[in-house]
């Protein structure tokens, strides 16, 4: 845990949000600024900073994360969906635990 | 490899594309219609329609192409980047084999 993290303070629940999921490796809640109808966010639990520091160390919380909201996204029927990470503030990354959004609800507009 | 997939055919070299990387399992090539002055396709050599059909038994492609995309954005020095992948013609997807666009070189917008 990163004493300073917003996000690590969400897993531990030292902040509260509104929990999707939640399993050993994976915490998944609802984006407090939701963007779609449907906005989630799926961080693993162990800090990264972002995808920029993704190994074959610690890829297998990335691979986690995309059986989960597979998974997830049949069970709440979703629709269709997208799954976005922003890497850097040039990308419009604003906190630097790596977290992936899931965006549904509605028609999807351009990627950037 | 599925006949009727153009990006099967794009891995096996029938098609050709602008390649920046391949290994036994991926493969990453330059979209033909870049919507960012870097604009590469991560694409799982074997054949799975979408991000919908991501488990436990094939997610290993998913954690190499994070792996291989950090990487490769340090080694070609893209500055910040946004990953993302569409999941179904409501989000934008048009090509039913599972692909993540690397989206780079310039300030990025929204994510939808």
């Amino acid at each position: 845990m990163n004493r300073d993290c917003v996000f690590c303070k969400i897993v531990s629940g030292e902040i509260p949000s509104k929990k999707i999921y939640e399993d050993d490796t994976v915490y998944v809640f609802e984006d407090i600024n939701p963007v779609t109808p449907i906005h989630w966010l799926f961080v693993p639990k162990k800090h990264l900073s972002g995808a920029g520091e993704i190994t074959s160390e610690n890829s297998d919380a990335v691979a986690k994360i995309f059986e989960t909201a597979a998974s997830l996204a049949n069970e709440h029927a979703v629709g269709d969906y997208r799954i976005v990470t922003n890497c850097g503030k040039g990308a419009g990354q604003t906190v630097f635990h790596l977290h992936f959004h899931l965006l549904a609800g509605r028609q999807l507009g351009e990627m950037v």
